[in-house]
Formats: C-alpha cells, structure tokens, sequence
C-alpha cells in the first residue's frame, strides 16, 4: 500500500497519526483548526516538510466554513488562523514557508470573489503537496549521486515518508539510491527523547526492504571509531543563508563526530526548508520542550528522580563548517555556503 | 539514612535493588550464587567496583556451605564459583579481580583448615569492602583539587554510591569537592538504554542536595556548543595499561565532544579497574547485550519495527589521547600513560 502522510480528504486533513506508530498504522481525520494545532504539538504529524502541507491545509481549514463576505473579512480570519498556526512549533522553515504561501495567495487575489479566493487557497494547500513530492524525489536524484554501492549510512530522527508526504529528504535519498540498485546497510540512532529513529524511521526502512540496524544515539561514535560508517545523511528543520542547519536533537552530535571520524556528514532538504533571511545559525530559535518526555516513559512511568530539572531541547544547529554537503531539490550546495546557497535557492 | 550499596548481613549478601530506582529504595537479600548471578546479569547490582564486591562475597556464598573435608575439594567448589561468576558479564575489570582475589586467599592458605579458610575467604572480601569505601574517598581527594567553585559538570551513568559501596568514583570527586564547599552544577546524561544516569545519578543527586539537571545523551554536543559544560567526569569499567579505557556506552563520544569543544576529560577509578595484562583498548571485550533492551522499553512496550536488528554494546572504549587525567586511588595519572600508571599502579 502506498503510503501519503497528509492528504485532503472529504473536507478534512488526513494524517497518519505517528503516534501509534510502529504499533499500529492509523488515520487521523482532522476537522479544525484546534485539533491540527494539538496534533503538530503533540506529534502526531512531524518533519518539517510535513509540517509546511500540513500548516497550508490549516490555513485553508480555518477559512473554508469562514461567513466572510468580503476580502477584508476573509483577511482577518486568515490571518489569526496563521497567528495561530504559527504558534505551534518554532523552529521547522517549512510550516512557515507553507503559512506565507497562504497569505501571499490570498493578497494576490483580493480583487476575486470570496468562494473564489477560497478555492484558490485549497488548489495552493494542494499544490504545496504536489511541490514536495517532485522535490524530495530530486532531492533523491541529486543524493543518490554521492551514495554508493555496499555503502553504510548512519541516520537520525524520520526524514521519510513520515516527514514529508510521500517520499522523504535524507531517506528519500537512500530510497533513490535502492533504486539506482545500490545495496545499503542503514543505521538508525533512535533519536530520543521522542524516538522518531527507533519508532518511525526502522518502521519505514523494514516496509521497503532496506537493511537496518538501531542502534541508541549514545553509541554512533562506536560504530564509527569501529569504521562502520560510510556516511552521514540528516534533514533539517532551517537552514540559515550562511549554511548552518537545525535539525533534530543529536545531529550537532553526530557532525562533530563525523569531523573527527573523517566521515563525510551530509542534510537533505528542500529549498522551502532554507531560511534566507537569517544569517547564521545563532538567528535560529530552538523549540525547547516539555521535561516531562525525558523524565517518564511516554509520560507514564517516572524514570528521573522526583523533581529534576531537564534540559530538553528539540533541535540543535550544526554550523556549516561541519557539512559535507547540503543536498536540495535544486542540485547539490558546496562550501562556500554563503555564495552557492544564494546562487541556487531563489525564493 | 546511609546508603550501603552491598554488605554482608545475616549469612546473605544484601544490596540496594537498583531495577526498583527511583520509584523504590528496596533492599534484596542474595543467598545463592544462582540469585547473584541473575542479580549481576539484569543489573540489579551493577557499576565497576559494586561488581568487585559483589563477586568477592559471592565466591564466599559458593563455599561457605562446602561439605569439602580438604583443600583440594574445597578448591573444586571455589573454583567453579569462579568460573560460573565470571560468566556474569565480561568487561568491569574489578569483578575479575575480586575473583582472582579471593582465588588467591585459598590458595596462600591451603595448610590450613577447611573452616579456617572459609573465614578468611569471608574476611577477604569484607576487607574489598573497606578498601573501596578508602579508595573512593581518596578518589574524591584528589579529584577534587581538579574542580572549581562554580563549575558545571557533565557526567554519564553512575558512579556514585550506588556504582560503589557508599560513595563512589567520579561522583565521589564531585561529592568531595562539595564537601570542600564547593557549589557545582551537575548535567547527568540519561545513559540509554537503561538509563542509569537518569535513574540512578539523578536520585543520588538530589538526595545529597546537589544542583542536577537531567538531558538525553544526544543533548551534550549542544550544552558543549553553548559553553555550558566546565568539565567532564565519568567512571571507567576497565583501563589498559596505556590508559585507554572503557566506560559506559557514550562515553567515547562525550570525550570526543569534549576534545572538539576544548573541554577537559576526566576518568576517575580506583586501582582494581585497571588491567596491566591488557596493553591496549583492543584487548578489552565489550559485552554486547540484548537488543529488546533498545527495542522496548524496559522490555514491554515495543518501540521499533518488528525484527529489526540492534547493535547494543554496553560499552566503549575511549584512547587514552582524548583524557586529561586519570584521578586513582593512588593519585592523579596523567599523560605519558603508559609510564606514569606503571609508576603508580602496583599490583
């Protein structure tokens, strides 16, 4: 079964509902604006591409039932549907990349009628998805050139299926170097506290037959003072004008010891993941996150002493200097990050 | 209350239950070496210089009810309590040599009477007992002319009371240096997969009122990059006499970090961890444990794909080039290691 991580469906946004996940594969119907909110808080739908479809569909489902009768109106509402939105997560380009398409197509059509406009804001949400299927399957192309036959890939977090809508950014270059007939050994870091490696990404890897080994976040330097890694492959969440990349916790982690290691440490995403307006990567707010994920199980069972207090952020920023190479769907970018990030993301 | 991690009370070797922490402070008595064994294997009782007691006490549990009327018989059941402790698990270098230990009481008594020995086998290990709680404080000693007021120190797994008899080996340095008035500030990583760090550290940390704060072992990188870690300090499992050394999982990679963000890295452990047949880290075996310690948690709920392959050694070796110094018993071994522990590990 072909797998779509967000669709629109019957009025609704359907989501795979990454929660149940690697226990159950189920769908979540989400009717309004709250319930999307709560699900992109609590996970339910992630990945920053994911998150930038997802975020689109929401400003269309904030306006769709909307009783405007003029463009003013229809602009108030809107706008607090993005306000709101926004307020989800902090740190993913892609949410608000997908916010501002929305806007923009709503300023470029004032002079249309309402029921137009709002027909013009779906076809937009939807094209946002369409966008990322053809731009993590170039993303695919342009990575599967760096990878080769019998190479062994270290990995972290889900940059699959699961967080984008059909395909993926650094999976989706291992899926395209499968099918280039490359044989790959993958290791997954489980990617605590939330598990996103050991829960979705060892899930999505099985499905498609591709080998794959977990390993816990605290043993990637192991495998690789042991030489068992060819290669790096990571997403990202925002990517400063100067290169420097957030993503997932772990990641700074694992670029470090890449350096050391000489270990070539590759971040996969699409243009809408860059950020141009930000310099470097101190400009990048880091989402932090309920200590509660660190300290229990699943919120269950306790694991800490009663009390404690938990550094708990969600992202780090891996400077530019630590990459190898930034893959996106408009080719690969080089040192210097500067002048090749700007030659080639045009938005 | 005083912790005592192990003793030997009422003809049973008593020890703090660690699979209860820190929901439950519970005691288990162990009156056979079947109990014991399971005890060490599933880390009821775990931490390099514990094991060292724990398996001195047990070779007295192995012989103490010997029907042998001699010498040689009485070897035979000593011997196969050896054997069978041995197999418990293979890399805390002092689990071996509280074995060899009390191998060698028998064997410079083998003139005397069967009940004469079976007292000094018990008086040997009692005496491992004693010296571990002078080791970890002259431990503590010299490790805390390392620290500063005001230092923020990250640490991994345990080594504390509970790693010990009733102080411990990095965490008695901090111990110490708080007892010389020193405020400090403690990051402990969680230590997957079980979770030591989070379990264990975090409740002695607080119990003795120190200032903890709890991250995921993928968090360190970015505490590092962000100039909040003054030092580094962690235990060793097992040292090569040129000072590589193994420790908990993870600890290779934090000494890398530390190298990469000009940190300094300290092991602490007394002179039983070292291992002078051993020239290298290549000698040292590391215990590789069971995957569905990684693939659910705590072994129940499943947080992986079905069938998925694990990669879970317990352990790691760090080059003796990524550490400042070693803080011993004996005193503070620094770099050439090769000489400097000849000089000052005698045994």
């Amino acid at each position: 079964m072909k797998l779509q991580t967000i669709s629109w469906s019957k009025n609704k946004i359907k989501i795979i509902d990454q929660s149940w996940l690697p226990l159950k594969l189920k769908y979540l119907d989400l009717g309004d604006l709250k319930s999307l909110w709560q699900a992109i808080k609590v996970l339910k739908v992630r990945g920053a591409p994911a998150l930038g479809a997802a975020a689109a569909l929401g400003v269309y489902l904030g306006v769709k039932d909307s009783r405007a009768a003029n463009f003013r109106d229809l602009r108030i509402q809107l706008d607090k549907a993005i306000l709101y939105l926004a307020s989800s997560r902090p740190t993913a380009r892609n949410l608000f990349y997908g916010l501002e398409r929305m806007r923009r197509t709503l300023l470029n059509n004032k002079e249309k009628r309402v029921t137009q406009i709002k027909k013009l804001l779906l076809q937009e949400a939807r094209a946002i998805i369409e966008e990322d299927k053809i731009a993590c399957r170039r993303i695919g192309f342009y990575g599967a050139k760096l990878i080769q036959d019998q190479d062994a890939i270290l990995t972290i977090c889900n940059t699959g299926i699961l967080a984008t809508i059909d395909y993926g950014t650094a999976l989706g270059v291992i899926y395209s170097a499968k099918e280039d007939g490359k044989a790959l050994k993958v290791f997954v870091s489980e990617t605590r506290p939330l598990m996103q490696g050991s829960r979705l990404t060892t899930w999505e890897l099985k499905r498609k037959g591709i080998d794959v080994t977990l390993i816990c976040d605290n043993m990637a330097a192991t495998l690789m003072q042991q030489g068992r890694i060819r290669k790096i492959l990571v997403g990202a969440d925002r990517i400063a004008a100067n290169g420097d990349s957030a993503n997932k916790i772990g990641t700074y982690s694992l670029a470090v010891l890449a350096h050391y290691h000489k270990i070539p440490f590759y971040v996969a995403a699409p243009a809408s993941t860059f950020d141009l307006k930000i310099k470097n990567g101190r400009g990048i707010i880091i989402e932090e996150r309920p200590g509660q994920e660190v300290t229990r199980m699943f919120f269950k069972q306790r694991l800490a002493a009663r009390g404690v207090k938990v550094f708990n952020p969600a992202f780090d920023v891996t400077p530019h200097g630590l990459i190898s190479a930034i893959i996106t769907d408009q080719g690969i970018i080089r040192s210097p990050y500067q002048v090749s990030i700007k030659k080639l993301i045009k938005r």
